[in-house]
């Protein structure tokens, strides 16, 4: 969505505030510029204080407001963050091998939703001058098969649950556990790309960026 | 869905029958040691005897059919088709730019299908002694953002559209374009990766190969 503006972006400083190399992935294969230049922002919020949306909003602008303000030369900080929610508990990347596989065995044979919260921060509009903030979240909802125990054991063996939230990668051999998925595929892999480049595409068009 | 079978299936001679460097990197991804033979089959069915289910799973049969009567060795024999259908047409890989920019133009704003017919041969079940053949259909449904022509043009530019059916790759800039899918995102790239486990996991168990 952003094809016919890439020579006047890759023009613009644009900067990451995330260390998740499927999120590089996702934005390299925009065709983005970018640097990455991950948040020291510890993620330490009360979940019970936030639903699902407003959490991972919340923490995507903690990210981007601590990265913006650390990198002065930044024009676009991009700051993002991703959880599974299933039975209305946010499940994050899974602490042992024994947490990782009582998600798989809540996921399994049932449907849950991925939800990220994107922040992006213009620190000087070129139409106002001043700084602005874009929030939004964005939800996919995701089948999975059920699984068997044996199948469950050998995935955690890969070690490839260990860094997801919710203790699975679609885009990796999770993928085949996944029966099938609504919304933004990229928002479940880590990175909502499409509604990012169309609230891009708008700042573009009205002269922000 | 195969991870706790991989070392039984990496014994078994899988051949691939088709060239498509994106169904080689799915099944890659599940870990699949396998041979390519593409398939010698000209594709000249003729679209309007068949509803776009039966169109597809009547190439990848003749695919795999084609493969298997020339690979003595395989033990099993994977041929796969998909195809775009928009507004009741199949549409496949364009045949020039004009061509390519109006299926862009038509999906444009507006809901798809991706279809894709699978066939499974295996030559001697090691239940029976005997050919089984399976084969099944899986659709996704895909809705493109509205895409203004200035990005239309851009992307043909990037000549991605002209091998890819429906003028398109979810895979690649061209997963920009979609709003949100419904089923299985690799059937969407080119192969129904979850069904294609679970029908094969279920052989495995049932001791045909």
């Amino acid at each position: 969505m952003l094809l016919d503006y890439l020579e006047q972006l890759n023009a613009t400083n644009i900067v990451l505030a995330s260390a998740s190399p499927r999120r590089k992935d996702i934005l390299n294969s925009l065709g983005l510029d970018f640097e990455i230049r991950p948040s020291t922002f510890e993620e330490n919020l009360n979940k019970s204080d936030y639903t699902p949306a407003e959490y991972v909003v919340e923490n995507s602008f903690r990210k981007a407001i601590d990265v913006a303000e650390q990198q002065q030369n930044a024009q676009l900080v991009i700051g993002c963050d991703t959880v599974v929610v299933y039975d209305n508990v946010i499940l994050e990347k899974p602490k042992d091998k024994a947490n990782a596989r009582q998600m798989l065995q809540n996921l399994s044979g049932n449907t849950h939703q991925v939800f990220s919260g994107v922040t992006l921060v213009v620190p000087s509009s070129k139409l106002t001058g001043k700084q602005l903030v874009y929030k939004f979240a964005e939800c996919s909802i995701v089948t999975f098969a059920k699984l068997d125990e044996t199948l469950i054991d050998a995935y955690i063996e890969t070690n490839e649950p260990m860094d997801k939230a919710g203790a699975y990668g679609i885009q990796a051999k999770g993928g085949m556990f996944v029966e099938k998925i609504e919304g933004d595929y990229n928002n479940i892999v880590g990175f909502p790309a499409h509604k990012f480049c169309a609230i891009v595409r708008q700042l573009l068009q009205e002269g922000h960026l």
